[in-house]
Order: C-alpha cells, then sequence, then structure tokens
C-alpha cells in the first residue's frame, strides 16, 4: 500500500427537499479543499444513490446528473490526492452494501494506523477495493457484532488512530464525527429546519445556511427522524487544531474556531513585518494565497502594494511544454511579473509558505529578470521542515527544503536578497490577536515542530521494518 | 441574420519548429479574450491542418491533438460570443479550400457592413455556412479576380467597414491585417528568427517572444520565405484604439500602444479619488477586474485596502440554482462577502463599469447583508450609454442602465449610499499619464459618447427597414 | 478532387406527425445500401434542423436525437464510400442556408461531369464545403436566377449527367428527382395521406406503408401544402436500371421494377445451374449474398444445400490482426467452414461476384483446408470486368481480377478445380423470369460490359489530361 | 439479491507473445454468448491490467486499449444477463487484491446456493461489491487459509453448488474450473506451446489453436511455468451435459462432447419432419437459429426450402417504436416475410423452440399477412416448461407458455393450423445419431423435464421463506 496522503472537503445535508442541488453547491464553495474529484450519495429513505468523477464540481454535475440523485438527505466529498495515476477506485464518498444495507461514508484527514489495521484484516480475508484509509473504517463496521449503527461505528473509530472529519449516510440516518484531536475542522449549521455539515463556514454562506457551532473534538453526531443527538464516547484530549488551515489551506471567508481566516492572514502579514522589515520600495503578493498577509505587510510598513506578479485563472489540468525550454515554464503559466511595475525597485515578496523552494526560486528569477534591484522575500509561516500525517498535503520530509537547509542557504538557493520567515510565536499571535483564548486552545505544528501529537503507528512499523533489513 | 457581437483573441507564428505548441500557449495566455471556443490551424507547407472546439485553450488541446497539427507555421483564435446557442459552426479559425488552394483566416472584430456585404453575395449564389462577419471577407477573396493572394486581400478589405484585426494563413504565406482606426490591438514580435503576432503582448511574455512594434492601423504585413513586407494600402485615418481595452479587457500585464494596462487602470483608481472621493472606513475592489483601481483608489485617498469580497475561482460553465431559491444566486456562486471586514464599516467598493445595473445591485445588498454601514460605489470610466459595434460585446442600448438612467437614478437601484463615475476627461489623463502623446493619439469611447469613427451601414440599413415597415 | 465513389440510400416522408421516427426506421431499413454514416433533416414548416454523425442508424439516433428533430416532414440518408478516412464533412443530407432560405439534399448516384461542373463554379468564386459531387448540385440551385424552387432544381440537374435518386426538403416543401436514365432505385408510397419516398421497397414494409409506383427515370416530383405534383422536364430515354441492384446490392426482400429481388436472385442460380452444371456431393452459400442462388442451384441440380460456412453477425468496424499471422484473417472473421460438413466431399460454393479475387482465393483455401476433395466455384453473374461510375462502389478496372485474367486463369489463381461465370444472357433470362416485359426495358450493364449509357466527362478529361503530360 | 441469470463464454491463453490480441479474437469468436458487457484481463507476471465495458468485443477493444494489456497471459470474458439496469458493477472477469495478491476470476454458470453462501460471508463481515455468485466464489479464496492457490480454490468450489466453467489467472497462473456436472462447455487447446482454453471450439478455429480435448466434468486444470497439471477433488458424478447448447445456445460450427452442433441441429430437423410431417408446399425458417433444422426438415419430407423471412442483421440495443403503433414492431425490425414467396402458399415454418409465446404469435400472423394459406409451425424441442438454473437464460417459469398451456392451447395462442414440438426422445436420437456413446453420457433435460441434477438450494430457501409468510 503506498503511502496516500490526501486533502480532502466533506458536506451533508439532512432532510431537505434539495438535498443533492445544495450539497453540490456546498461542493463548490469547498473545491479549494480538492480538485481531484468529486462525489455525491443521497438517501431517498430506502436506497443509497451516488454519482462520483475525476474532476471539478461544476464540470461533474450537470442538472442530468443531479436529477438522477433523489432524496432528502445528501453527503458529498472533494478529493486532492498525491498518488501519480488518477485513481477512480479511491473516489468517495464510498459506498457499500453489506449485511446490514447500504452504508455511504465521506473521510477528511489521514488515519496513521490504517496500513496496520488494513493488514489485520486482509489476513482475516477482508478483500479490499481501495487503497485509502477510509475503507479501514468500513471493513471495521462490518465486522462489529453491534446491533446499532452508533455502536459500530464507535467500535470501528476506537480502533483509528490520526485524524478524521467523517460524514456518513444510511438510507435513514446521518453521522457527522471528528476525530479527538480535531485535526481537520468540521462545523454543523442549518438551513431552515435541516441540519447542514460542511469543513468550513463558506459552504454556507453559499447556501444561505446558518452557523451554529463547530463538531467538537472527540464528538459524534447522529441524525435521524427523531432529531440530533451527540455523543462523545473518547474522552477529553487536548485538542491539535490545524494551523496550516489557517495560513494556507481554509478559503479566506471561512469562520473556524471562531476566528476569520482572511484577518488571521492579514495580521501574520503585520507580525511578519514586525519580525522582518525591509528597506523596500514596493510591496508584492505572490497570488493567491499570498495576498492577505501582504496587504497587512503593506499596512504596517506603509510600503505601497502593487500588482507584480499577474496570476491567470484559466489553468487546466496539465501543460504541455514546447521542446525549446522556457524558463520557469511552470510558473510562468500561472504567474507573469509585470516589467512596468519592477523595473529599477526594491521589492518586498509576500507568500505563505516555501515547500521544495523550487517555485520560490522561480518566482525571485522572474522578477528580478523583470528588473527589480533588490528582491527581500518574506514568508508568512516558519520554515516547513516536517511532513504532515493529518491530512494536508506535504511531501516526504526529504523533499522539503527547511529540513535540509537553513534559512540562509535557502536564500542562497531562492537567489533573493534577503530572506525572513515568521516565527512560531508571531504565527501564534496572529492567530489569537483576534480571539481571547486564555491558553485554553492548542494548534497542531507538526509541519513546523516535529512534535507529532498523534502516535505515526504505519510509519513506525515501516521504519522498524527498515532497521530489520539493515536500511 | 442576427446580429452576432464577438469578443476574440488572435495568434500567429511563422516558421517556427514548434508552432502548433507555441500557439497552444499563445492563445492560453489570450484566454480572458474569448471563453467560449478556440482554434489553431497549422501549415505543414502543403496543406493546412486544423482543430477548433468548444471550451478552454486547456481543455482543447492535449498533447495528441497538438501532435496531430504538424507544420512550422500557425495560426490561432479564441472567441466568446453572445449569440444564445452553442454555435459549433461560428469557430474559428476558418478554414476554406476554394479555386487557388487553402486559406485559413483569423478575425478580432466586427465588420459594420457585414449584412450588406453578405447580402450582395449571397445574391449572385454565394453560399455561407456560418453567421460571421469573417466569412464575408472569405467570400469577397475567393470572388476577386487578382492573382496575388495579397492584391486579393487588399481588394476584399478595401469593402469592409469596421473593425478588423486579422490573421491569415495559406500552405506558404502568413498575413496580418489591421483595419485604418486601429480599433483591436494587434502586436508583432519574433521568436528568435520566427515573426509572432498576437492580440496582446501578454502572449510573447508567456512563450519568451520579444516585442517588436504594434502592427499600425491600415497596415498589411505578409510574411513569407522571403521574409516580411509590409503594406498600407489604405491611405492614413485618424486613429481610433479602444479606450475601453485599457479599463477593463485587455490583461493588466500587457503593454497596449506604449502603456502598460495595470498602470492605467491604477492610474484610473486615483483619477477616480479625485473626481469623487468619500468619507469612508475601508476600500474594498469587486475582484479581478476592480482591484488595479482599487488599490490606485486606496493608496490615493491613505484609505486601508481590504479583502471584503472573495472570488471563487472554480467556476463552470452553467450553476443549477435551487427552487428554495438564493439571494443574489448569480453574484454569490462568484464573490462572498466577508462579514468580519465589512461588518459597521463605511465601505468605498470600487469597479471598472456598470452594464445593466444588476449585479452592481447584487453585489451592493450582499455587502449591505454583510453588516456595512454605508456604501460608495465608485466607477472607474464613465456611464456606459452605448452600444459597442466594434468587437466589444455589449449588450443593446436599451439594456444599457445608463442609457436611460441618470447617475442619481442609478445609485437608487443599485441601493449604494453614494455613486461616482470617472469622467471622459478623468479616463484620458489617467491613460496619458505614463505617456506624452502632444495629442497624436485617438480613441475611440462611442461606448460613451456615441460618437461612432466608423458608419454603422448594417444598423443604419436595419433602422431603414424598420421605418419602412413602420416599426 | 479525389475520385469519390459511393453507395447510398434516401428517404422521405411529407406531412405525418412523426416524420423523424419513421425516416430513422426507414434508413434501418436501407442501412444495407450504406453503414458509414448516416443523417436526417426535418423540417417543421419554418426551419431545418438535422442530425449526422458517422456510424450505424442504430447508434446514431437515440430517442434524444430525434426528439430534437421536430417537424413534420423529413428526409435520411444512409451512406458508405470508399475514400480512405472518416469524411465527416461529406455526410448528407447537405443542409444549406442560402438567398432563397434553408435547402436540404440526400443524393443517391454519381454524377460523371461533376469535376468539370466544380471547376467551372470555383473559377467564378464558389467555396465548396466537401468533396462530394452532391454539393455541385447545391451551387448550380444557389447560381440560379429562377423564382421558383422547382425551376432551380431543373435548371441545376439539366447540367449534371450521371445518375442521381435525389430527395430535397425546404422547410415547406418536399422534392424527389431521378435521374433520366433511372440507374438507381426511387420509389414512391403513402403512409396513410403522408407521401413517403425510398431508395427500395424494404423500407415501407417495415413502417407499413402502401407501395405507390416507382418514381419513373427522369421524373420530378414536387410535394407541397397543395398536393403532389409530377413533371418530366428531360425528354424521353432509353432506360438503363442498375442490373447489379438484382444480382448483390438490393435488400431480397425488396421489390423493384415488378421484380422480388430474392426471385430473381434464386433463378441466377437456376440458370447457374443449368450453364455450369456440377459432378458433386453438396451446395455451399457464401453467406450472406450467396444464400438465394445457392438455394436456386440445389433446387436445380436436386444436390443437398449444407451449411458449409458460417458467417459471424458480430462484425465491428475494424479488426486486430496479431503479428503471428493468421491464414486468411479477413475472411476467417467473418467466415469460418465446418470441418464436419465439408470433410471428403466434392463442394459447389455458391457467390454472386468476385470483384478481386482476394477473398474467392482465401475461400476456397479454407474450405480445402476443411477437408473438401473438389471445389466448384459457381458466380451468380457475368465477369465484372469494367468500374461503376453511377453509384455502385467497385474499385478501378484495374483492380478488377476479370479486367486481365481470363476464366481459366481466375480459376487458378482462387485455386478451385472449376469456375462457372453466369452468362450475360443468363443473367437477363433470370431477370425476366418473373414478368414479361416485351423488350421494352432496359438495364444498364456496364460492369460487365463496359457499355456506358452516360457519357463519362471527368473520366475523359482526366485521361486527356494524362496523355497531355505524356502518361 | 435480485436473482440474476447469465449467459456467459469464457477464454484463457497461457504464455503467449500475444495474449490479449488472441483472447479478444477469442471473445469475438465467442460473442454469441453474451452481448452485454466483455473484458479481458492480463498477467505480464508481477501485475494483472484489465478492461472492460458494455458493449460488444468489436466496440470494446480498440488496438490502443489492447496496446494497454501487456502480458503472456489472459482471460476474457462475454456476459448477457436479464437483469434491467446496465450492471457495470457485476461486468467480468473480476479483478482483486487481497492479501495474497491479485486475482482474476471468470465465470459461466450459475451455482445454486450463492445467496445461501453469501449471506453466511455477511454475517461475518465481508462486503461484496457485486450482486454476482460469482463474487461468492472470491470471498471464499480470500477467507481460505490454505497456502497454495489450488487449495484454496478446491476449498472454495468445495462449498459450491450448481453450474461453474471457470478460468482463474494471477500474476504467475491459470486455472480452468468445470462443475462435476459438466453442465456448461469448457474445452482445451494449444496454440504453439500455449495452452488455450474456451466455452467452445469456434474460438479455436479463428486463432488457429489445435482442439485438445474437453476439460472434464470436475476437473480442475493448473497451467504455471512448470506446465499444465490436472486435479479432480470431487470424486465421479453422473454427467449433465446441457442439450440445450446443442439446440440453440452454442454455435453450429463449435465441436461439443464429440458432435458438431450444426449437424445435430439438421438431424433434429429431420426426426422433426419424421414425427411431425405436414402437407404443405414450402419449407421456411426462422432465421438465423431456424435455419439448420428447416434444411433438415425440408430434406426429409422432400419440399422446397424458400427464404420467406429475411433477417436484418444492423440490430441495435433499443429502437424507439413510433406512436401511431406498427404491427408486431419488435419482430418486423428483425425479421421481414416476402410476399412474393409466401402469397397462397401452405408453409411450414421451423424454429428451435418457443418461449413465451409472443414471438412465435408475430411471426404467424407476419406470414399470414404477406398471403399464406396454411401456416404448420414445427418446433425442433420438446414444450420449455421449466426455468434453468444452470446458466441459460430462460425466463421464470410462470413466463413460460408450455407451463401453463397445452400444445392445442399453444397453436390457438400462436394462430398456426398446426403446431408440432419434437419429443425428448427424438432429441436425444438426433443428438446421439452422429456418435455411438452406448449409454455412457447424459444430459440435462430439466428445462424440459424438471428433473433437477443438482439441488436449487437458494430457491428452496425462498419458497420455505416464502410459505412462512403464507404467500
Amino acid at each position: 500500500m503506498p503511502k496516500l496522503k490526501e486533502e480532502c472537503g466533506v458536506f451533508g445535508i439532512f432532510d431537505h427537499a434539495e438535498a443533492s442541488n445544495l450539497t453540490y453547491l456546498g461542493l463548490h464553495a469547498l473545491q479549494h479543499r480538492g480538485q481531484e474529484s468529486a462525489g455525491i450519495v443521497t438517501s431517498d429513505g430506502v436506497n443509497l444513490h451516488k454519482h462520483r468523477a475525476m474532476g471539478l464540481v461544476s464540470d461533474i454535475f450537470s442538472e442530468d446528473v443531479l436529477a438522477g440523485l433523489p432524496g432528502r438527505s445528501a453527503i458529498g466529498h472533494v478529493r486532492y490526492s498525491t498518488t501519480g495515476s488518477s485513481q477512480t477506485k479511491n473516489m468517495q464518498p464510498i459506498v457499500i452494501n453489506y449485511f446490514r444495507g447500504a452504508l455511504s461514508i465521506a473521510h477528511n484527514g489521514n488515519l496513521t494506523n490504517a496500513k496496520t489495521l488494513r493488514d489485520e484484516l486482509e489476513g482475516e480475508g477482508a478483500i479490499f477495493q481501495s487503497t485509502t484509509d477510509t475503507e479501514v473504517i468500513v471493513h471495521l463496521i462490518a465486522k462489529s457484532k453491534e446491533e446499532k449503527l452508533v455502536q459500530r461505528v464507535i467500535e470501528a473509530l476506537s480502533r483509528c488512530k490520526g485524524a478524521y472529519s467523517l460524514m456518513f449516510l444510511t438510507p435513514e440516518m446521518m453521522i457527522a464525527a471528528r476525530d479527538p484531536y480535531g485535526f481537520r475542522p468540521l462545523v454543523m449549521g442549518k438551513l431552515g429546519d435541516s441540519p447542514v455539515f460542511a469543513s468550513e463556514t463558506c459552504a454556507f454562506d453559499l447556501i444561505e445556511a446558518e452557523f451554529v457551532r463547530e463538531i467538537e473534538p472527540g464528538e459524534i453526531v447522529i441524525v435521524d427522524e427523531k432529531g440530533v443527538e451527540s455523543f462523545k464516547p473518547f474522552g477529553e484530549q487536548k485538542h491539535s487544531y490545524c494551523v496550516f488551515e489557517y495560513i494556507y489551506f481554509a478559503r479566506p471567508d471561512s469562520f473556524l474556531t471562531g476566528r476569520n481566516v482572511y484577518q488571521v492572514r492579514k495580521s501574520l502579514g503585520k507580525q511578519l513585518a514586525q519580525e522582518h522589515p525591509a528597506e523596500a520600495d514596493i510591496v508584492v503578493a505572490v497570488p493567491d494565497s499570498g495576498v492577505p498577509s501582504a496587504m497587512g505587510f503593506a499596512e504596517e510598513t506603509g510600503l505601497p502594494l502593487e500588482l507584480g506578479l499577474l496570476r491567470s485563472h484559466y489553468m487546466g489540468r496539465t501543460f504541455i511544454e514546447p521542446q525549446q525550454s522556457i524558463r520557469n515554464f511552470g510558473v510562468k503559466l500561472k504567474l507573469n511579473a509585470i516589467r512596468e511595475v519592477l523595473d529599477g525597485k526594491r521589492v518586498v515578496i509576500v507568500d505563505d509558505s516555501i515547500v521544495r523552494g523550487t517555485t520560490s526560486r522561480k518566482i525571485v528569477k522572474m522578477i528580478r529578470a523583470a528588473g527589480a534591484k533588490e528582491i527581500h522575500m518574506r514568508i508568512s509561516s516558519p520554515p516547513t521542515k516536517f511532513s504532515c500525517y493529518y491530512g494536508i498535503d506535504t511531501p516526504i520530509k526529504e523533499e522539503l527544503i527547511a529540513n535540509s537547509l537553513d534559512t540562509d542557504e535557502i536564500r542562497k538557493y531562492i537567489t533573493s536578497d534577503s530572506l525572513g520567515y515568521l516565527s512560531m510565536e508571531g504565527v501564534m499571535k496572529a492567530v489569537n490577536s483576534s480571539k481571547n483564548v486564555n491558553g485554553k486552545e492548542h494548534f497542531c505544528n507538526a509541519c513546523f515542530t516535529g512534535k507529532y501529537p498523534v502516535e505515526l503507528t504505519d510509519q513506525k512499523a515501516k521504519i522498524n521494518q527498515l532497521k530489520l533489513f539493515g536500511e
């Protein structure tokens, strides 16, 4: 089983006349969480109906397709994965028909003991259809001897470690579940009397649903015709909200744990300006994700914000590179530097993070080629040194430039005149600038610090195995 | 023949080993000029090869498709039209096989006497395949008794009135032609020794071609194995560059008539701030087109620029609206207002133009619903009162809100607290702020003033005809 | 313009509530006349609607597609052509919009002066879209100065030489026309009060229309709201019905010029048995076309008819031949010899014709390999020595084995023990066995005799041209 | 689990350079055994590769698709099922990845205890992907604790009752298995040194493989790099070859249990003529399946065989029936009666069987409408009174006309003047006419007699259940 990293978004709506239409709109609003495939499963009270395909939500779901998804309840999923080929078999929501009827599941997150559980299940004769860790949960539910679905779900989740924000759908019932650490977001709202669930509040805005509250870490919420019921079977844990959702992943208009994401990002930029000011003429953002922090940086420093990099919004899946190689081709398709803005200027470039460093290097070179006199790169997060195992698609740590180079070596590699990363303390100041938390909230910052809140079972097993074989 | 309005982009490259690949990239950079269909025609020296389809450039042209377009010369076209159904028969470039061989043509602009010419040609037995005015040019060329292609092209164009920036391709030759008024842009560059042509310079940036000069109004440039030759067969005219390219249509990173478009737009915002300042707390752009002028407005006034409207970049072709109608559905799919930014604020909203007023009204209402205390709408161009007949897709004037309402009536309709349009003089100041032109350049501003530089032959004929029938 | 040979079928129905559905069924019954592409054009009284595609009728026309073809009148076309690539541009019916409105045309046959007329039209500036001779008729109609459509059609057809059975459709009118020689069939019927037209009566059987009469050679029939009117503008000609329709091309259940095709074929087999009896044990048909004559041969000789060759009815478009070459691959996919039937037997094989000889050779070898002791090949027509220019797809005469080899040489090539062709007199006896014609009917037998009833204008021009260049 | 009836064909080839190409040809030859879906799975020695789709073999497998199926071994499957919707999830071969690696399976036949086994497996937590009984075998293999695949297969099959001719493929090995009763055919051959397997010998003829022998009832044949090995783990059973393969299902050119199918069918016709002669003028076959027995009937009686019914070979999936209903529409699309042959005649119609009676009734009416004076229907098998549970798709017995009506009642229903069925003894005489079996071979004739050789476990369970609920 190849290591599978995924980014995803989930949505659910219970007992509404237009369940499939609204789920499709909800997924459209969550499209930024996964652009590779999407799917919707509906319940008409007796059967489940599904449609899943590779591609964008708006390409997959036509009026005809939605008309073929009848019923008053629905869950949906958008997904991005880094495994090479288009993996249609890994599309979600998963739907199975087992002894006790039909069951569908949509998952955002990554289990850290998926491989270990899978080996055990397969040893007992279980046949897997996909390579997703989500299917492990399905098999655990199918094997449970408990009578009630919620008990089977609890039994199954009690064996799973890691990150999960889950939506389940059966013909009669919907279940939302979030792991005890709360790595990935999951919010609850209502549209009229219908309960709705989503990874982010921006999905509620589009369908005009009202935000009610976050699903709490470790909470399992069951919705059926009798109403909404909440369980907390796993006891208390120190929360580990993912800080990277605020830095990069979530949509700027979303509201997570009481914070507006755009405002957090602007604060990150202001904090960054305080920690790493620059003698410069203009501030330029790397669009789109660097824009809010560049606005904060410009506001804090008083330097003018200029559109020095233009982003193309007509990106397709792949582009054919001519044989006469084009300098910085991959970046150039997406970004163009405006010479008239940059020529002769000392430029501050603001971006949210540096992963492998190759894109930053191309951007710096492109800006230099457009005439910039000095280039000061500013990053609104600490150096990304460690891989995420909880649902953000970062490469293995060997590919992370900050894992092997220090800041000045990175600066040399990307060829900028200076480079400043925001400190971990600075991040937390910005995150908490708009909310008085009294130290009650905790965040996972493993990608910056290497402190993993939940044991990496599969990863360890692999390391041990490698040791055994002397590798 | 229904009135057909089109926006388009054209591209051409002569004698390069990767003609089709580079044309595809060129069209990708010109995608903003037309998202409905795209096409490439190549010459292998003996035959022409074409591929055209509805959709975006990156969806239409795969590696396989490009491999099926052999040859060292190519022209390409992107197109948007307002005629209802998907008109595959109107896709460009047009390719014909006539008495003298194969000929391809790609057209940006609109002829104002197309219907008159078509009636004449059909009366003589000509059979048209499309409803485009471009096909009129093709038939005029086919009927010409001249021996040399360039003479046949000149004879044909001498009968055409209106706007045209044209690329022609035959198995041996490429021709670029721009109407005597120069309504639509057309630039020439070179990539190594290969001549290239494009609607805008941003296409050159992507393929790393060097900008050489604009094709002059009234100029016909012929490229064949003997080299590049220029003709000016139609005498001098007072130029009429389209001012709306600077205000809205061209890409911010393009360089037209010696001006960078982004900088012109930022100047429009500054000029707007001088003409129509506002007592406000924040400036918010209507993304993406309103961003540069909002930056100018904020810089001129010193007010903070905030991300109060977030744009979704995953727009598909159509969206299914649920029956439980969603307020401002069409706009909401594209834009979301961020309550945490807008709540309790006095907000300046900057946009480039108001057409029918319906979108502006939805935006104002959406911002008001997000808690804004006051809303001051600022537009970086004069009221759009007249329809364009030279290649910009504006609705008929009866649908233009500024054609029937004055500024205060429009303000009431869109429900803003104040509304300010930039004056025509202000536009010209901004356009010329970055260039000393000494009054030598002229612009078409017919959409604001109703002064049409070239006679609207078909339009008049229609009016007369309507009069005859007492309508 | 490459020489284009086509086989086709046409259908038309006027003023019926289910025009498109019935045309689709009519084309299904005519599918044997052309399996490459099919099309239907309907009139709703104001506009024409078309759908054409490559493939079989039953694959092209779904319920949805037919629902998109509204109106009470329709014409249809099935087509097979020998030009290599899939020529979507040559699909029929052709639809044009010209000065006088919309016009559609479906053509079965081949003009012998198409190239000559096309050269003339293109010299005057006409632009052709296809390489079909049918488009020549369209341009001639468009150029005519006559007011009434029927007069324009007559003017156009008066310039055309060769074979044509034509269906025209305009929003208000349907026209059926057959060339003065009557090469290709065209019959008229009625379904209730609605006039129907088809290449063969089998199309009437399926939709339960009543056969009324043949369209006479040189007749033009006009149908509009005023009724049915007949014209004979071209004077009398000696008829030249295609004899090959009876031998091979028409469907056995069709009724042409007062004869049932199956019964003519069975008579051909009886006549063949009289002319070329054989000392043999069994008679085996080459299915499907050789079955009726084999039945006649068996009945006449008293020899048992056996299923020695089995035909597969699941043939697709193309088949991938393995590299380990399979003997007689092309024939083997379609036919399999049954060893248990053939082993040790003296076998008479009956087929309708030999074209290149390669298939016959493979069949003889396959039967020999299955154990046959002697093989006596019998052909129910004379040697095919000349190419058809009137609508049957025969190869150029250089590829016809009987053009260069005599009967005994052919026998050696196909490796049979004997070979007998039916004589021309025998064919005529069989054709007239079921009808007393008193010598009043004449048939075109050019493919056997080289006597071409209508001048081959293009062919001659080409020969002269080749002479000029010393070829 | 709905009752699923299937007809199928299987093919396999081991260790040949063109495994996928030859499998595709083999499936083409077996197309008559299933036209709904087809699939090929290949092994490259390490991985399995699959392609399956709905449709005909020649439409599914292009050169590209076959190039994507690398490896020297392959199995293939064609399938027809009667369950309403297109069941893509039930396509075969099935491929799974389980604890011990990849495994593929292709199945012809039906298990009679599939539901019982499935209930048991699901109760233990197994999750099924399809509704096929084949998947039961897969799960039984996955759960087996045996080390060697062949032992796991034996353990799994020892639990299965009913009909199965199976092909298994793993990366290293191929297994062919036939149930102890031998209901469905399965033959072994060789192509050069490569072992090949197929449902019928006609697949060997096409690829020029040599027939070696039948896989014996109860035999399991394993092929790997070490060679071919045979097992007979299940002891001896009285064979139950399906007699309906000879009457209708197998291809006439196939050679089953030492008999040529065409010759058996011709004998059935002769036997029928002896049991039920008729005073008539002509014999007419219902094409294609009635042709051999009609030839036998004609030969035995000396009556002339005539082509009175013509079959169309261009049948698509579905046909739209016009609202003006056409008499006998369904049959008419496929068959047309030739009036010139039938008018005024006393006609013997020969067909292989009568199922519901509706088609026979339409045929009789169509022939009567074409003028026949008397119609004598002759059927070359006994009345079909019972449903098949071993792999032939017959409707439930309530829909079989012979289950509720006697012969004279059926004659009245189909409106013929007389009706004669061949006796069971007559069938056996014909089947054994070409082979001296000395009573050693036994056939399943349950569809005629109701004597089911293998217990119908699921069927019984269902009946008991229904009884419990008083139905």
